[in-house]
């Protein structure tokens, strides 16, 4: 069977958040990405070359196409087109969550969805298995955002929520976030469980949820204080600060 | 004076190595990153608005174009087209480091724009001055990693070299590599010099380069061993295996 123009048409749609909510479904490729999200997510879709194809054992996926490669290049968002493209659904985010004893992520507008797959990738190294986004954050489904992932959207649940009301809800666990003004982080106890909170690229973290913050810690430069260095982007910053905690944690 | 057919052309074919080469330019877009690196490198070419302009004191540049916005949405290489644009001269790299007392970096063939700029960022954020790439790294001043960079550019020197040979000759200092089967880097010994190598994307560090490399390190992941998260982003481990060394030298 091969790709129809319906078909093509679905595909290319997902492109565009509104119809990835209408489907409940979402976009990955490439032969590793594609290969390694099969055994964990539900697939409708999986278009391949028939060399990729045959590369994978038992297949349980709703609809299998062989395509020949310029249709693939023709579907894809990549610059580069491989030889897999597939449909998965949506990940249903786990509803029952113990916070008192893991340390988790909270994101504050992050816009970029580099630094959001890159984030969600990183959360995975560190075993952090629930990312807490605000609703403008930029969408887990977003192409980008699957590729940055590698993979670990698999084994990280991202869930959208009114932040604010989210941090009141839990105020009986730390909340730490990295400020400008906050405290040396090396210096200062940190917990095994708890919420980091890490603001947009441009603007940091929202005043509303700056004020519910329990310790404000700072990433320092070197040498400490040189006043040139400005900042560092948010993914790196979220993989310093996990390191740390994760480091005092062995 | 407006901006003519001719400014329009060049700066458009700055997007291009081969020109960039040629006229030993490049250019950097956005209100705050053209600002910041005024003050410290050589402007030939300074395109703004009128408002933008306005902000701006004593101006050291060959030649300034107030334009009108759409001339800048017209011009630009960024997807938001920003007030300003600039086109400065390449900056001429130290001849004279002094290899025995700092902290370096090298680049194994890294060839995301991104990724590149981002690494320039934090090794500024970390006080490191001198990174080394290998001639088939990603371009220094590709527009991407340019603007990625935010700034920082002004203060680290980037510099290409076959990467086996420099390694070679700086054989008396320690060069640290971060490889799958390195030893846990928070229970090694590290030095407050030295060179970190950093690999390729998909590849990593090459053999030839990897034989060179003295003291292998890993960073551990959480819980330590989980097979299944697979890999880190290359500018995330660099941040966190700096962090480490700089962490160890306060």
């Amino acid at each position: 069977m091969s790709l129809s123009k319906n078909k093509l048409k679905y595909i290319r749609s997902l492109k565009d958040k509104k119809f990835r909510s209408e489907y409940n479904t979402f976009v990955a490729e490439g032969n590793k990405l594609v290969s390694d999200l099969l055994p964990y997510m539900k697939c409708q879709l999986l278009v391949g070359t028939e060399a990729f194809l045959s590369t994978l054992h038992t297949l349980d996926v709703e609809e299998v196409i062989e395509a020949e490669q310029h249709q693939l290049d023709q579907v894809s968002f990549l610059k580069n087109p491989q030889q897999a493209l597939a449909v998965f659904y949506q990940i249903e985010t786990d509803a029952e969550i113990d916070f008192s004893d893991q340390l988790l992520l909270a994101l504050d507008g992050i816009q970029d969805p580099g630094n959001l797959g890159t984030i969600i990738r990183l959360a995975d190294w560190y075993g952090i298995r629930h990312i807490f986004c605000s609703v403008d954050t930029a969408d887990v489904y977003n192409p980008k955002v699957v590729q940055a992932t590698m993979g670990a959207l698999a084994r990280v649940n991202v869930h959208y929520v009114d932040l604010a009301e989210f941090l009141e809800k839990h105020n009986n666990i730390p909340v730490y976030g990295t400020l400008l003004d906050g405290q040396n982080m090396y210096e200062q106890e940190i917990t095994r469980n708890g919420i980091i909170v890490m603001g947009n690229e441009g603007n940091g973290i929202r005043p509303e949820i700056e004020c519910l913050i329990t310790k404000k810690l700072y990433i320092p430069n070197y040498p400490v204080g040189d006043p040139t260095s400005e900042s560092l982007n948010v993914a790196i910053a979220t993989a310093i600060i996990c390191a740390e905690f994760r480091r005092r944690s062995f």
